[in-house]
């Protein structure tokens, strides 16, 4: 539970079967891991698995009360059709977040790996491993890792410089 | 109000920068509107727009209780930024039909034209007028009438055979 005066930001990487997510505190010298998970939709109806994600994110930020909500931004994809339900489901983290009442920003997935990493073309195994580096430890799920690298990513970024690439949604 | 046994349609015409919505009672010999309009999200950053959006449609669903819900399916889009941004403002859309415990649907734009002016290639205008013919009215935004046409366009196939585009979401 969140007492103290420091900062949580929750990072979420959005999908329509799994939505990563994770909630970083902003102590020195390290970062504290306060909560990370998926949420996972299963294979039912699209309008069923939104309601989830919605819901799980409301009680996540009720839980946490994050003053800042990353998100991966997501210009194109290999496969069109899997970028559009992608993005449903980013709507849905979105609006969860603006809801709540959060300053919601947005990074390209090269902008993370580039933060995390130093190279803009890592692999999510790449990337988990240089969160165990960074933090001591990450989770094993990808997806959650992933949004693991969000959180850490607009940390980064709102401690230096802003991000050129950053938008604020 | 929604008195009778009849069943209420909601047509939704989701965009990130204007939304359009129709209810549509089911009634004989031509049905009849009860509702249309636009909701419009303005220049905000985007999860204020989806806000706005979610707010309103469960506003909307509040007030009329629509039994059934169809949605236009975007499966590409000459812009594929564009369609992103849009797939937002659907994933608003189909949650809160979803936790409105809606029934849910998807048709492709092909569809619901073709169905309503016979040709699946008609332009925004020309569905327009067809509607004026069939309802004895339109509207006069084009969001707001693309919202009626998915509305009829359900209807129609509610009655008859089940289209093969459909999608139970």
């Amino acid at each position: 539970m969140k007492t103290g005066a420091s900062v949580y930001i929750l990072g979420i990487d959005p999908g329509s079967a799994a939505t990563g997510y994770a909630v970083l505190e902003d102590v020195v010298p390290v970062p504290r891991v306060v909560a990370v998970g998926v949420i996972r939709g299963g294979k039912k109806a699209l309008s069923v698995r939104l309601a989830k994600i919605f819901s799980e994110l409301q009680d996540i930020m009720q839980q946490h009360r994050p003053d800042e909500v990353a998100v991966e931004e997501v210009f194109h994809a290999r496969n069109t059709k899997s970028a559009l339900v992608l993005s449903h489901a980013r709507g849905v983290a979105l609006l969860a977040a603006g809801l709540a009442g959060a300053k919601v920003y947005e990074y390209p997935t090269r902008t993370v790996k580039q933060t995390v990493t130093g190279y803009g073309g890592a692999d999510k195994e790449q990337v988990r491993k240089m969160l165990v580096a960074t933090l001591g430890s990450a989770p094993e799920s990808l997806d959650a890792s992933d949004a693991l690298a969000v959180a850490l990513c607009h940390l980064r970024w709102s401690e230096g410089p802003v991000a050129p690439e950053r938008k604020r949604s």
